[in-house]
């Protein structure tokens, strides 16, 4: 998609440009005018003259030359009529403002499909429908309906929500943040946020990125450019949907479908995004990203006039995993000659309640020059005495002369109110409340250390097809995956998962198959005592439901008595099992009951999973997840992502577990959902490890 | 404490009353005046003749009729002396503003004692030191240095801090928050938290309590304070030292000592006490608590004209355990007839962009009225054509005819802050963020919930004599924990530990000891096999740590090979174990292994402890708490607040595990905590538990 001067037209037309201050059209066409456009305006309205003294045009197509963008504000109904005139007048670019498409229900999808085949034939470039417009501030041009306008300044907002847009606005207006581009999605007909983010990756208009999505258009796509740009920039990401109910109410809202959030989250995390988990958030890390400077590790210090303050402060920094900057001697020395001998030496450092802006400058520079201080929170309650507008003017004295993150806290309401402006002004992070100022410090930590963690992995990643093994039955397995998709729940049976685990050289234990107790027995004897026997049948995937596992059978007896067992209930008719047989399989003796599991997310592939397995999986959900494909070291860090690894790596005098062979099955899994793109879901649960093996012990596969 | 009248004093006098605006003896004469206290005002200053107009006196002595509060605000050395005079006088009740004591070192500690005698020999009753003093509104008393001052209301407010007195009554200035008492504790040498709580307790001007604490002086008695406080009024608490770094920085604030954050999470949760987890949460809490009505569910309604927000709203209500009001049938067909075709009739329900104030009104008399609904969160964003005040309007109207609460989120910035002002004047509390409403919302919801769990449990936690069983050989066991006290790690042995287990008729399995392999042999044959073999050693209360744990000996060569392993371990001398024997148990089969402990907080006695046992315990520390003694009913509900209960239960057709046993065992360790209360410690760990039986496998105790 060509967007080169879609942001930046030299000429924009509103078709439904209006005299009525009521109407959109009237909105829109003011606040062109009122942002000083440098551009040509031309209002297209065939019943008006002119309109906000400029003279109105009956149909787009009598400007000449054509507008470089055309702005629809028109009812629904006369949108379609109104595109098609224009681009075969040669129109490229437009912004479809009004509403009454997908997400009004049938009528309007069909609505939206007919429109999607006129921007198809005529390779439009479209914004919309159902949208706010858009602002370049660095282009002067308000094309939205907002009535507010933000700041000139780095960061690029994008939207599927147009009133989150309003909100947004009109919260900024009160503080510090400054945009380069504001920007509607509405329902994403054309221009999406991949489009964007091509678009602002070299814009040095942009120096951060903010997105609210409610649905993400081409998985893959969206994952590698997120994941090229987030080395460049910042990249903020707020999306909701992480409940079945939120789901629903998109699904209504916008007509997207959102995705599960374990995908989201894994995508977030391996792409560097910085995830807000709510509006606040969102508003805080916008503050941190465009205005602070990037802290070089965990260390922070914290000064205050209060004590209680600080001590909350201070356990907020623990919490989110920071830590307090062990002071070296040198700097406490040098405070101590500096500051009155009340003062308690250390991190958090209390100035205590009189202190004066000189106090917080002299304290100040010697925690700023202090190397292990990797970030400097500094809070200020309104006492008596307090030097509100003159400390913070120390701050931002200071804050041009280190280059290390400083935030503020300055709290209370009317009093520290021309302290904060004058924060403002110079650009400083201030919080009403200090835990926020935390917490938005520990994204810009976690952006720096996902960077860092990033250096040398150039096209970090890549689908790489050589790490995909060379199977020479692939037809064969086709078949079988071709087979299950002809079930009704899509499940291999037992004997064709294992045909395609033995195909792939996954550990598994010697097993074979009976239908009868003579057979079981058979069969233990040549696999070898003990053995576990199991009841496999389609309509039981967990076969542990019914009691259908019996372990550890030592003895030729046991064997024979657990058969009869299973037997007995296979043979319940309530149980209602077809296809049943008796699985007979080397009893595997292990440490350790892991799970690996495999998922396909219809628009971001298939994401790969590690965790404690056997009962414990469902209640503690201690699990790793990661998009397939997955290369050996992203194996074992995936591995050392779960609380279970502090028992694999050794504990308590225990040997380690095999973390190699673990690494092999994750990336044995990994290759098995490349080739065999169509399966849907995948269990081995439990993997059975040990110090010298990792075998799995059960499988299942749904395709 | 008789706090009768200090609260409420016909008069004051100001000791250390200036005319330097500078001074604060000058800014709290001021701030009586300015509040128009309507009882007598003396100032005392010996340098002056008159301050701001009343007449000084030389010394507090002179004054007649004496005043009912002397307030002392002069330099630390002189506050002895004054105070020492002023208590001969007979003046009874002091506010001590002066810092200078235990705060600031070994110096300040010293004159703090003192001080504390003098309270002691006179019966003083002392509010400080270093506090900011306190405000009575309904008093009209503001005896504080604080430059603000706060609006009428229902909350009593303390605070350890009193820098952050300051901040919140600047914060509390711009919003809807009033007050009835405004406290700074200062030292707290004489009035405690718990003195105001039984102050409060029945004050018909307090609605509504919120605490600020470093360290709580007398824990038993603040427990069972709170605990019938909080069925009367909600006591919110913010408490700082989650972290050992805020600890630290505690003692070295206000000298007080943090409890642990285990036994703090323990008390608030059994006290019914609202956690305010940072202050932003202190505010939002004081919000709705002072100002909404009770939900009588978690059932939430959102009703918005913003699809975005709406969804992350949802968002947030899921992920807080409240539900998204499943509307009746009756409900949507109402809404069908007053609402436009083009609104999704579901809860969100988003009345899109262009709503106006009556149909506002329409959907939410439909939603208030609809009785699955408990609870209601309103949003807006300014969009171009939304009437902001007149919706406030409509809100303020319907929450009157409502007995249900309702929240907003009107965002945005200066478009709202008209409307926001309508909901302020009429208390309906509103919040910037749509998701901070839920949270607010969802403290209203847990605290009716303990409310509802407490009834009919008049004085339910009671230190309950009868429920202790009568041990018969007590002195016995108080010799063995003397002996233990004598040692340095306070460890007992294992023989110690059996016997007092025994005493108590804890389940253990059949157990012996032996020093060398025939003695192991000899005991093993008595016990009957299979058998366990530990090494038993003061020094090493891990037995696994070194390999010393040998389990499921099933025949002698067994037990005789694994005899030799460990005495290769215990007769390593870099080992070190002193006192070592085998220890030989009844080999034990258990679906479970779950963990039993107990801990002594100085402060609050002893917390019983539930949980997954074994190697997890440390991983995944799925624990529950409660302070001791513990009922057999509180037993089983500790129990069920661990996530291993959901296995325990009963799981993909396991049997149940006795449950009944396990809080037999979770009794008897209350009642062995509360017998030999010098128990600093123990661990019973694992407690093997089957359908049958719950055993004792392993048991420490440190005394």
């Amino acid at each position: 998609m060509n967007l080169e001067n879609f942001f930046t037209p030299a000429s924009v037309a509103v078709i439904g440009a209006s005299r009525n201050p009521q109407k959109i059209g009237y909105g829109i066409l003011k606040n062109i005018i009122e942002g000083q456009f440098k551009g040509k305006i031309y209002p297209v309205n065939p019943q008006a003259q002119e309109i906000l003294n400029f003279p109105s045009f009956a149909k787009i197509a009598d400007i000449q030359p054509l507008p470089d963008l055309a702005i629809i504000a028109l009812p629904a109904s006369l949108v379609l009529d109104t595109v098609l005139e224009s681009a075969k007048a040669n129109i490229k670019n437009f912004i479809i403002i009004s509403a009454g498409f997908k997400e009004v229900g049938p009528e309007g999808a069909t609505r939206e499909k007919d429109l999607a085949k006129i921007v198809t034939e005529y390779n439009l470039n479209v914004l919309g429908p159902n949208c706010l417009g858009f602002i370049n501030t660095h282009h002067l041009l308000n094309a939205s309906f907002a009535s507010t306008s933000p700041l000139k300044g780095g960061i690029a907002f994008a939207s599927q929500s147009g009133a989150l847009c309003t909100a947004v606005l009109d919260w900024a207006a009160k503080g510090i943040l400054g945009f380069s581009y504001f920007v509607s999605l509405g329902n994403k007909i054309g221009i999406s946020e991949i489009d964007l983010l091509e678009l602002w990756e070299n814009d040095a208009n942009v120096s951060c990125i903010a997105l609210y999505l409610e649905g993400i258009k081409d998985g893959r796509r969206f994952l590698h450019a997120t994941q090229r740009i987030s080395l460049k920039k910042p990249i903020i990401i707020i999306s909701p949907g992480f409940s079945q109910e939120a789901q629903n109410a998109i699904s209504s809202h916008t007509g997207s479908i959102a995705t599960e959030s374990q995908t989201l989250t894994t995508v977030f995390s391996q792409a560097g995004l910085i995830h807000a988990k709510n509006l606040e958030d969102l508003f805080d890390d916008m503050t941190v990203f465009a205005n602070a400077k990037l802290p070089g590790g965990r260390n922070v210090a914290v000064v205050s006039n209060a004590g209680g303050p600080s001590i909350l402060t201070t356990d907020e920094i623990i919490k989110q995993n920071l830590f307090i900057a062990p002071l070296t001697e040198k700097t406490i020395s040098n405070l101590a000659e500096k500051l009155p001998r009340i003062i308690n030496l250390r991190d958090p450092l209390d100035l205590v309640g009189d202190a004066l802006s000189t106090r917080y400058e002299e304290a100040l520079r010697e925690i700023l020059h202090e190397q292990v201080v990797d970030a400097v929170i500094i809070l200020l309650t309104p006492q008596i005495m307090t030097e509100i507008e003159e400390t913070a003017s120390v701050i931002v004295k200071l804050s041009k002369k280190y280059d290390k993150p400083i935030l503020t806290a300055f709290m209370g309401g009317v009093s520290v109110e021309r302290g904060v402006r004058i924060l403002n002004e110079h650009k400083i992070p201030n919080f009403s409340f200090p835990e926020r100022a935390v917490g938005a410090l520990r994204q810009l930590v976690a952006y720096h250390e996902w960077i860092e963690s990033s250096k040398g992995k150039k096209a970090f990643f890549v689908e790489n097809k050589k790490s995909i093994l060379q199977i020479s039955d692939l037809p064969k397995l086709n078949q079988i995956i071709e087979k299950g998709k002809q079930r009704k729940n899509g499940f291999l049976s037992d004997q064709e998962t294992f045909e395609i685990l033995k195909a792939f050289s996954f550990p598994i234990p010697p097993y074979g198959f009976a239908n009868n107790s003579a057979g079981v027995a058979t069969m233990a004897r040549f696999i070898g005592l003990p053995v576990v026997l199991k009841i496999s049948s389609p309509d039981l995937p967990h076969k542990s439901d019914l009691g259908g596992v019996k372990v550890n059978l030592d003895n030729f007896e046991k064997v024979g008595k657990a058969a009869k067992m299973l037997e007995t209930i296979v043979k319940n008719e309530s149980h209602n099992l077809s296809g049943w047989s008796f699985l007979i399989q080397k009893m595997i003796w292990a440490d350790h009951e892991l799970i690996i599991g495999a998922k396909k997310d219809p628009n971001f592939g298939h994401l790969i999973m590690f965790g404690a397995g056997g009962i414990y999986t469902e209640i503690y959900k201690d699990l790793a997840f990661r998009l397939a494909p997955l290369e050996k070291k992203d194996a074992q860090a995936l591995i050392q992502e779960t609380k279970v690894y502090q028992i694999l790596k050794g504990y308590r005098g225990k040997e380690m577990a095999n973390l190699g062979k673990i690494g092999e099955v994750l990336h044995l899994t990994s290759n098995l959902v490349m080739q065999l793109p169509e399966i849907q879901e995948l269990d081995f649960n439990p993997l059975l490890v040990s110090d010298q093996e990792a075998t799995i012990a059960d499988a299942k596969i749904r395709v």
